[in-house]
């Protein structure tokens, strides 16, 4: 027999993260991760840190911090949440937020996670399908919830959704707390950012990863009005009062506050995925048209998952999804123009195999 | 009446952190942060980063952290566990090793997070008095159970226990998890993690905040058999792949590897505990035999929490907890010599008030 100890073990679905390859010339362009380096100004934060001071527990309040952020979202410190990246911070939000027994609502096709969290906070779920085009059908969402969380632009879908949608969800659901992750909203979507004023019952999650080219340092945030991010501060500090390093801190206030490389390289990340996108559609492809890092796209008569497989041989990785629905589709994170020249180049090899 | 939403929200007492006091030429000696800076090789490795690797997600799996502490503690990357702080660590394993019925036991005078994750995490608890001499009592932990957390050394007692102690605990709770936190145990204590390798349900924490310096860092580690670190790794991924910074990886890769620095800070804080320990006894304080980096202790005649707040006036922080049975008692951190002697030229002074 087992040994009873062992009945006491949390019975969870061992998750293997995705590793990191160590191989060097090749085309990583699987993780939505930003082609450019963080800006300078980061990287002075980290060389002038004063390692001395780590012998300190960092501000658990990240006061300097947030009071940079807030003055980037044109609010207050009091409405500013910094987490450990933003899993850490959705995933607190979904400790804070979602206590109903009814179930709380996302689309079918979205970030993986969701239901991860569901699982392990006991929270019950329920999902509604994207119509046929990807788009998030809003008539859903005047059903009776616990909770709906959208992310907008969605993944890996690529495809965002403007003010009147939001709105219109915010108007369907004033009994429920709603999350829009913006993880990649940078890229051109729209934030309701600005909306966390008007709706108070509206929480609006992003991350450092994507835009600010920070994914190795862990840094998230979410808005919203006080009362909201009070609870979601109680609950960090139940589990962890220091969640982030004061050397993160450091580099994230730096990053906010340097708009200029911001804007910079945003701005070339967009440009190349046009051109990429407008180069696919010419070699057949379909490609939905994103408001992010990365593009989401099939071929007429390709099948992708053999394409996705091809591309490895050929030291290029993009994201494939064996799942329903998307299963004929690949994601492609978007690179420098040097590294999307090799990745059109391979594909162009692939199309004329 | 009051909103809907607001029903959903998790109804927690909002715990505030201790704020880290910004003012100058004070004794800080409230926190158990070490007085010493880390290791110069952390401040080469911080320094020597290459910023430009922040732009991808960190090694979820810490392999090279991992290794460095297996060779450490003589094991295998498979029985190390990394963290965001040692309250990650702890707040996983609750969720990982504590899910039965029966409440989990641990003293009743102790580090102050574990009923707060048991309320978080809905885990039935129970707690055993310490005896009058503020030992545990071995006898009390025979009684089933669904969990026991010990820290060894204890605090804010400052007493630790060893071998035959952590052995007959093993003997009684062979159906249980056993979690050992040894946050303190370099300064004296006995650490259990040779006794990992023959009991399968025991698992022992550990932080770099105290002994190495890195408390605005946030490392923690878990070491245990293989199957119960699989089963942390898998509710950890759960929540965020992604806990500990590239930054974090690399300055506690630099940190364990140093190891004639730890050793030689180390020493240094307990030749200064022990001088201090019998300069409190010498002005009339009973001192409890440390095997940490802090003195916990009352006096004959003074009163305590008078004490603590006289020696606020005069810039000197120590603790002072206002809780049964140790309301006339405080803690001290040990600091550098300079600091504890103006500890006790401070302390002399008010005990001839």
């Amino acid at each position: 027999m087992d040994k009873l100890w062992k009945k006491n073990l949390r019975d969870i679905e061992p998750y293997v993260p995705g590793e990191q390859s160590k191989e060097i010339n090749i085309v990583k362009i699987n993780a939505n991760e930003n082609p450019y380096p963080p800006s300078p100004k980061v990287t002075e934060a980290i060389r002038n840190f004063e390692s001395s001071k780590l012998r300190f527990y960092p501000d658990a309040n990240a006061f300097t911090f947030k009071k940079a952020m807030a003055e980037y979202f044109n609010t207050d410190a009091e409405n500013i949440f910094i987490g450990n990246g933003s899993d850490d911070v959705i995933a607190l939000c979904f400790q804070a937020f979602f206590n109903s027994q009814k179930p709380i609502v996302y689309p079918d096709i979205t970030y993986s996670f969701y239901p991860v969290w569901c699982r392990l906070f006991h929270i019950p779920y329920k999902n509604y399908p994207l119509k046929s085009n990807f788009r998030i059908d809003i008539e859903d969402y005047k059903e009776e919830n616990g909770g709906v969380i959208i992310p907008n632009p969605n993944a890996p879908t690529s495809l965002g959704e403007g003010r009147a949608f939001i709105e219109k969800l915010m108007e369907y659901n004033k009994d429920s707390i709603v999350i829009i992750d913006e993880a990649y909203v940078d890229f051109g979507g729209y934030s309701s950012v600005e909306l966390t004023k008007k709706y108070e019952n509206l929480i609006v999650t992003g991350t450092f990863s994507k835009s600010r080219s920070l994914a190795g340092m862990r840094i998230g945030y979410a808005v919203g009005n006080r009362e909201l991010i009070a609870v979601l501060e109680a609950v960090k500090n139940s589990y962890n009062s220091y969640t982030v390093n004061s050397i993160s801190m450091a580099a994230g206030t730096a990053a906010i506050n340097d708009k200029d490389y911001f804007h910079k390289t945003v701005s070339q990340v967009i440009a190349t995925r046009e051109k990429v996108s407008n180069a696919l559609k010419e070699l057949g492809f379909t490609v939905l048209d994103s408001q992010t890092n990365f593009l989401f796209a099939t071929h007429k008569t390709k099948n992708m998952k053999e394409y996705f497989e091809w591309l490895k041989t050929q030291k290029v990785f993009i994201r494939y999804f064996n799942l329903p629905k998307i299963d004929n589709y690949v994601r492609i994170t978007i690179g420098t123009d040097k590294e999307m020249d090799r990745f059109l180049e391979k594909t162009t090899e692939y199309i004329h195999l």
